[in-house]
């Protein structure tokens, strides 16, 4: 019997980055792997396989008429990790045919190194390094008058998603209340989930370590605006690590700079920064050229998650690594 | 009744980092506190309090001679962290007053110091914003080459006691193996606190997050010797938390430095540290200036221990919170 | 504007177990409700309700020509916990109709429960209270000969759904290895929920507290036949606590009986059990009414995750705490 | 060189009991080992030892005079688990003797006891077990109507030593909170160990499942009088787990078996209970006769401890495992 049809058409990300060599020969063993890499999958050879494909497994654009003449779609995985627009979602879903996405795979990532901004911005590991290199250190509690501990400090996140859920064992135990806004999500599956809901409000004001986690939509752009900003408590160890749509960016790298409270930013308006951004200049906010997620670790990750779930459509079953696309979900998360 | 009386003496410390006015004013109620601080306590003053004297809290000079002329104490309380050679701990024994220090009040602090700087040595945090603020800051995975995640990740601590414990519950969550080197400890104690006993060599080998976190004694001065030290896995990350003196520190600081491992130093063989030392003109490892413990939560948590066990003495029932000398182990601690 | 109708036939189970009296007043403010209770809703009902329901809670026959005639449908809710075979779930899939189902709700109820009753059979506690209360106790040690400690002693789960994600936090505190045997379920995604993916000889064979907590499929049924239930280990504890279908009954009682390993059984092939059946004449073996799950925690759990999902799914955002069928694996799930 | 002698008299346990066959075989390697099982060390051995004696491992009487006949005794091991009356505490400590005891052994089986036995009566299993064999068991709901869930339920323990502190991390996981009565832990103390301290009247209302671990000493006997017994939620579930000494007994028994609050009891004034005591006529209580600690894995254990403990005093460590004795606690702690 003949393989089941894989087009594998990862670009922007190369091959290795979602398929490792081992996993490549494992999925080989059951598919028929068709791969184009470096740019994207040409129209030709995208409508070549439609009338066999089984699985896309990249960012082609698959309109309704193109999924109409695809017979055989059994899922689609963007690897990415955005919800392209390119996709017809609807079209999709009347076909039970899943989209999923690679997300999940950075969030463990995502979460330590969010962990580890926070440790920093409370303990002062990062100037205290520089000022040691510049040889004006200074030593024991002279250099900790405004060091705190995360035992016992009142956690915020905002945005509970695949963020949130890998992060919350990380401080959990260091002892404090964790409380969260995700208006997505109800009191009782938070509470389930080891969490408290609290209103916007609440969370800004009570939080000692504040994560910004929440995915952009076409819906939340910027909610984080000033006025919620300033909400924030003046001790605050803030952490902006989803996406920096979801802030006023200027108003928040203002108020840091301000020492209004403490930041770290892992995600920019414009990456790279421009040479002449603001933020460049900066002398209290901890920066991060997007490194939280993107690391061996997390494409090994995809890679595992990718093949595992393939296994499973290959065998009947529903996927349960990647997350899946829900069509109106799907249609305001903003793709960047 | 005539209120006991105590000498409160916390010379080099000032009373307010080891006494807040609250607990002060508390222990008021129960105890004729007499205080003196700035400089050691004279002669004149210890000699004067002796006869009735039922606490010393701080350094003065307790030979045996003084003891002997002390009828009414009860318990001495050392408010630096170490063990002074100036107290006869054997002569204290004899007649049942425990000896007590305030060294467990600081292991907060230091364990979340510890894996904030084992989470910045894994994910590069302070060089990338060292880039960064030098506008050579590298954008994602490119940034990540040899950045790793603690999750899955062996960890290893050499010295299990105040430290150790703490740290323990905040690395847990990463999920590997958590091998331990303490040869004061055995294997089925620290099975029991979560940990496996294993010995140096497996420790230092198979490791790729290392903790020093072993006190100084004059018999372990300098075991981890550059022979040992070079049997460190080339990808670990080494964090020297507790006391320099355990290290080589010369072999210590060229190992990292040429990129042997990974590093973090918060503990230096002379302090401040000499505008000369080589260990100032180093490019790879982390500094902190002996900051990992001394930080106001950690002063709030002495007080709170000394009168939380001031009044389980006075109640007639052991200290629980402050640790206690053993006569043998303090003879060998060495303090500084 | 109108308000959105569901139609609420919960038969067989009453109304007040789904929805409590304050939750029933929260979803009146956003949907015109129709309740029938105490019966399955009748056909002429069914039909009326049809060309506006947006919402069916309960079981009424859904074949795809009635959701076809139900063009404002916008989610199917089954309050029983099985997936009834009188849906069509591929036409509800079609129209990206979600069905929902409450099984995640007992799911808390039937893991403290499987927790009991491993430690009744690890110590004893049913036959050594019965004992108690006929005079013939025996005291201390005398009565432990073949007690045994949850600590440090291997777990194993066949099947790691709703009931197996409860249980393990549970028994995590006692230590031992986790082993689940689960064939939908990848060894990555097993993982990363902190047990270890087995296989199923093994599970039975090193486990010294064996779960069995799969749900019977038309695929699964019987599949620990006698073979598989041999390979046990000796002194075992097994806790049947899903469904009877997945074990070869007549061979577990028989073994459990015979002293081949400790057992006790919750669900059983026939509800209630005919009063001449074997398995009410054992000596050995701890029983339960199917009362693991159904209490009244579960039902205000039901409550609460009815009225939450309905809030999102009227406020257009994905359900999060039902469970959704997928089409394939509710076709081949075995209802009652 | 001479080995230092051990005198080992476990009266009333076997030898096996305390040291297993490979732990004498390691101890023997270090010590000479002079052992007297059976009965009561003769006071002619005890004598005839003094001299040499470096480790009294039993209970053989040790008033001021013989402690001071045995120059070379660096340790006592107390292997009934209480503190005997017949050793002089406070010459031990005038010494530096540290008199040791078992007691932490049996701390982990009986935490587990003390959950098996709240799970039960949480949930009724072994009532319901036995209505299944008389043939009138209750299906499902109707058997459950007054069984309530252990996750999120307020947890109380009347003291905290080591039974509480094994038990706490098993009840965590239900994630409600765990409120603590100790009279000789200040509120700091319990804090950091994970709990709340609260005043007993609060302790007795608030929780809905009660563990009472207080040891019993000369100053507390029957603390837990009819009054407080009163104070009570009407639906707890109790269980002593203790001793039976700290509760007014027959005001305890009948509370319960008028179903006041549910009941469990491991310990009783009297062991065995006499045929004629009430409480053998009860309906509702769960009965365990003494069963909660005296298991084989509690040999082994305390095998463990005292094996890793002298090993560590042979090398001029302190003893980590077992417990020691204060002199002043000692002396108020009553043996049995």
């Amino acid at each position: 019997m003949k393989k089941p049809l894989a087009l594998v058409a990862p670009w922007p990300r190369p091959r290795w980055m979602v398929l490792s060599d081992a996993h490549w020969a494992r999925l080989a063993e059951r598919l028929e792997l068709v791969l184009h890499e470096g740019s994207p999958a040409p129209d030709e050879l995208v409508e070549r396989v439609l009338p066999d494909v089984a699985f896309v497994i990249g960012q082609p654009a698959l309109p309704a008429e193109r999924i109409a003449r695809a017979p055989r779609l059994r899922a689609v995985v963007n690897v990415k990790g955005n919800w392209e627009p390119t996709i017809d979602y609807a079209a999709c879903e009347a076909r039970g045919i899943p989209v999923l996405s690679i997300a999940p795979a950075m969030a463990p990532a995502v979460a330590e190194a969010a962990l580890a901004m926070a440790l920093d911005l409370a303990r002062g590991i990062t100037p205290a390094d520089r000022a040691f290199r510049a040889g004006c250190e200074r030593w024991g509690i002279a250099g900790n008058l405004d060091a705190f501990l995360l035992r016992d400090a009142p956690i915020g996140m905002i945005g509970f998603g695949n963020l949130g859920r890998e992060l919350r064992p990380l401080v959990a135990p260091f002892g404090g209340r964790i409380r969260v806004y995700d208006p997505w999500l109800p009191a009782g599956h938070l509470r389930d989930a080891g969490v408290e809901a609290c209103p916007l409000d609440e969370v800004l004001a009570e939080s000692r370590v504040l994560f910004v986690l929440a995915g952009v939509t076409t819906e939340n752009d910027g909610f984080l605006d000033r006025a919620k900003l300033e909400r924030i408590r003046p001790d605050a160890a803030v952490v902006l690590a989803s996406r920096a749509e979801v802030v006023d960016f200027d108003a928040f790298v203002a108020l840091a700079e301000a020492g209004r409270f403490r930041a770290a930013i892992d995600v920019f308006p414009q990456e790279p920064v421009p040479p002449d951004a603001p933020v460049r200049k900066t002398e209290r906010i901890l920066l991060s050229a997007h490194r939280a997620g993107g690391l061996p670790a997390s494409y090994a990750r995809i890679s595992e998650m990718l093949v595992e779930d393939l296994e499973l459509l290959l065998d009947g079953l529903p996927p349960v690594r990647l997350q899946r696309a829900q069509a109106r979900t799907a249609s305001i998360a903003r793709s960047r």
